[in-house]
């Protein structure tokens, strides 16, 4: 498995296969078929199929796939080695949701230290975590072994306080949710996630359909 | 132009495009070449020609694209007939980070309504915006004429919630940010992001990077 090499779509499939059959299991569905799975995610079912001989599940014909066994093989292909150390920057309302959202509580990673400019705030502890300023940033991330800053600071601040989050030297990744491209070092692997981009792209295939 | 035709990867990369210009127009750049592009938004300066010449845009070898034309030049192509209605679900911290957050207040749409089961907020206005309760959602999106709802309702709520956003009748999109597999009509245009899939690539690329 050459897993260094997988693209970054398949990736984020893999994901969605290991969300979907979570959801499956807790409603006690035991098999599911590749269209059922393409059909739920809107995949072809020939791509579902690709995608898991690709990592060594072949379904059975007219069977389909284990649900829980599927669920556990793809788990393990996503699994991490160890507990990441995740910090925040940012603990305006975005960064409350994703503090308080489900999906970012889980057994891979632990959101350890939150960073904000606001005085009210430094000190605290925020949702059990605690929050410095952004100014002991580069110190704060050293300490506590940071992997990846989550930055969900204003616009005009990210391009800083990425600077700043770079400055620690020891942190490794950054998920941006400022809707502005940020520079880093290459070291340092960068995503971003641009929340309004789905609603224009929603509203662009809109467009198209009323014509 | 075939726009019906033009895949998602690419909408998104043209919105990318369209973000990134209007950020080097605000700081006073005049030209800028693929590969500059490219290099901000990490894709292949191939890429970015393939994509602004099917577009009709061809850079000047060593001069590169003019930021304000071509940022005019895709903002047509991702252009609005008309102000698109909005309406948004679930008013707790995401919902509220959405409605403040500055790239979902512009001039293609307008968020018309909110919906929540909250008694303290049904009946008040939240960031300008009447809120209303979901029971009178159908009603409500009739009324108003609401094109697209936004989901930001607890995982267990969603599917009620979009049953009830269907039944209105008149929407014609959904864009999801619940991390739960939907089930909508084919008639109704459903986008979902889950805002941790990116954790979890940047994660699994981080992963396979140190080993």
């Amino acid at each position: 498995m050459k897993d260094t090499k997988i693209a970054e779509p398949t990736v984020e499939r893999l994901v969605q296969y290991h969300r979907l059959l979570e959801q499956l299991a807790a409603e006690g569905q035991k098999v599911v078929s590749s269209r059922e799975m393409g059909e739920m995610l809107s995949f072809k079912a020939s791509q579902v199929r690709k995608d898991l001989s690709y990592f060594g599940e072949i379904g059975k014909r007219g069977v389909g796939y284990h649900v829980d066994r599927l669920f556990k093989h793809i788990g393990g292909i996503l699994a991490s080695p160890r507990l990441w150390s995740i910090g925040l920057a940012g603990v305006g309302k975005l960064g409350e949701a994703l503090l308080g959202y489900q999906a970012f509580r889980n057994e891979k990673f632990q959101i350890k230290a939150l960073f904000d400019v606001d005085p009210s705030k430094i000190g605290t502890h925020i949702q059990g975590t605690p929050c410095y300023s952004i100014e002991d940033a580069p110190r704060v991330l050293r300490e506590e072994g940071i992997d990846v800053v989550i930055i969900t600071v204003p616009t005009g601040a990210a391009q800083s306080v990425a600077d700043r989050v770079v400055s620690a030297g020891t942190v490794k990744g950054i998920l941006n949710f400022s809707p502005v491209t940020l520079s880093v070092p290459d070291s340092v692997l960068l995503y971003s996630v641009d929340i309004s981009i789905e609603l224009e792209k929603l509203l662009f295939y809109l467009k198209h359909r009323e014509r």
